[in-house]
């Protein structure tokens, strides 16, 4: 697993639970979780009972060279930030030919690097839905959800998609195999699109965002540019998906998205990853959206100013 | 004067000078201005050397029903909320036919419900090039510049807006004459309607926005939607305007905008007056100005968000 924020957290810790074999590849929090594991608090949003599990790695490693094993599927759950390069970062463990890789990212064309990178081997490619907060090093709050699709990339399956997703199953995981991951991702993106950029831009919640109509309109007009993008792409979506995730919106508990967060704890935001790949994509096209490259702009902005701050 | 916030207090504190008798209509800071008078502390932004001047108010008033004299002019320097009702706030003071009322403030179309509630009375209107920060009650921090334009709305000059002009030019204000003001606040507009929101959305100071190229282009853009909006109102500015107002910007000291201030002052926006009046009106006549739109919602949404917080 490379990343220990909360989603390599949280994952690698169910697979554990179910049996693999997972070595964590950490960063800052190597010390606290090569000696305490990491730990990983449920809190139920509407009683605030809280579950706690303890998950020890297999082996834990500070640096991908200290990996000494062979890995039947390296799993990627980085930030998606124009400054890492995955692709260089894991190839010293990418050895076998068997050696799958999966990426647990947000945004759209994540696995296009990966593939060109390392043309003979498996790219699995997933989405995550899930609530979660890393409090502190080896520390996550889960907060709900935690549903995963995964399928092979570009399109269809394969042996192994099918035996992580029964992984995630026999780890209470909801895991669904997708036989096209892309149009999944670009569905995502319709979700995430409007309401990470405007929960950081507005420092509100999905309620919030929902509560006041203006920002509700604009949630969707922006999804309606997002469409217009991903049809462009050759995923269709009709209008209703915008009243369903305004619904399914409505209907979730209030919540800081992972963009809001992140800004939140003064780390990077995805901004590119979320806005600038389907803005790239836009401007290719001939294709006017000009909210999205407004909230692109605003966040540039955000990001630059708080850097210049600091 | 109506209003003792940052504007009222420096150009009441100029007509004294200049020898006018201003009496002062203060709320929360009543008590302070009429014991201590108002401190005006000019402070030069390169060398920060700093020069202080006191302003003995003529009178300083708690509520309009106090007011016992005949006024020649009420001057408001309030900020233009939705939920302030300046005609009702001042009509117990307007008494004389020849009292003139001079609207000190930000946006468009500030003068109407005036106009319309003392039809028999002139009005004039007024706009302030300044950078001020209000730091404490009676405490008014002066960082730039000052100049005024003021005119007979809607349109024209008068005898008493030559009188208010020469005052404040023998108080070292720049005043000019402007025979046609509603022009001019759309010319202001153009200005701050990008620049008051961008600041507040990205945290940024008017340098930060030019710095980063995107929300540079950003503006740009928005300059060109109120253009587009102005036009429909009879005010023709050519392209070439926007070229101006950015450099004119980058030659500026770094400056936090008005509407920043006051976010992070915890008051109000002037949300309505700088963007929501704009764009009632491009609604009005079927223009599409998607990016003034989604300023306004945003603004919208954090405003909703803090009050929702408090």
């Amino acid at each position: 697993m490379v990343g220990s924020g909360a989603v390599g957290s949280f994952y690698g810790a169910h697979l554990a639970q179910a049996g693999a074999e997972v070595t964590m590849l950490c960063r800052s929090d190597y010390a606290v979780v090569k000696r305490d594991g990491i730990t990983i608090v449920s809190i139920d949003p509407t009683t605030a009972a809280r579950q706690t599990r303890q998950f020890r790695p297999y082996r834990v490693i500070d640096h991908i060279g200290a990996y000494a094993d062979t890995a039947d599927v390296i799993l990627v759950a980085l930030k998606v930030l124009p400054e890492i390069d995955t692709a260089a970062l894991i190839a010293p463990a990418v050895q076998a030919q068997h050696t799958r890789i999966l990426l647990l990212q947000n945004g759209i064309d994540v696995e296009k690097p990966l593939a060109a990178a390392f043309p003979q081997h498996e790219i699995l490619s997933g989405l995550a839905f899930v609530c979660l907060n890393r409090v502190a090093a080896g520390m996550i709050h889960h907060l709900g959800y935690g549903r995963v699709t995964l399928g092979r990339y570009p399109t269809g399956s394969s042996v192994i998609a099918q035996r992580l997703a029964e992984l995630f199953q026999a780890s209470a995981i909801p895991a669904q195999l997708s036989p096209q991951i892309g149009r999944d991702r670009w569905q995502k993106l319709i979700w995430n699109a409007p309401f990470n950029p405007l929960s950081v831009l507005g420092n509100a919640t999905t309620h919030d965002i929902l509560r006041c109509a203006d920002s509700a309109r604009l949630a969707a007009e922006i999804m309606a540019e997002v469409i217009t993008i991903a049809q462009t792409e050759g995923h269709l979506f009709g209008p209703e998906l915008i009243a369903k995730n305004l619904e399914d919106t409505r209907n979730m508990a209030p919540y800081r998205t992972s963009m809001l967060v992140d800004h939140q704890s003064g780390r990077p935001m995805e901004i590119d990853a979320i806005l600038g790949r389907p803005l790239r994509i836009a401007q290719e096209k001939g294709l006017k959206v000009p909210r999205l490259a407004t909230l692109h702009a605003l966040l540039q902005l955000l990001s630059h100013a708080v850097t210049t701050r600091r």
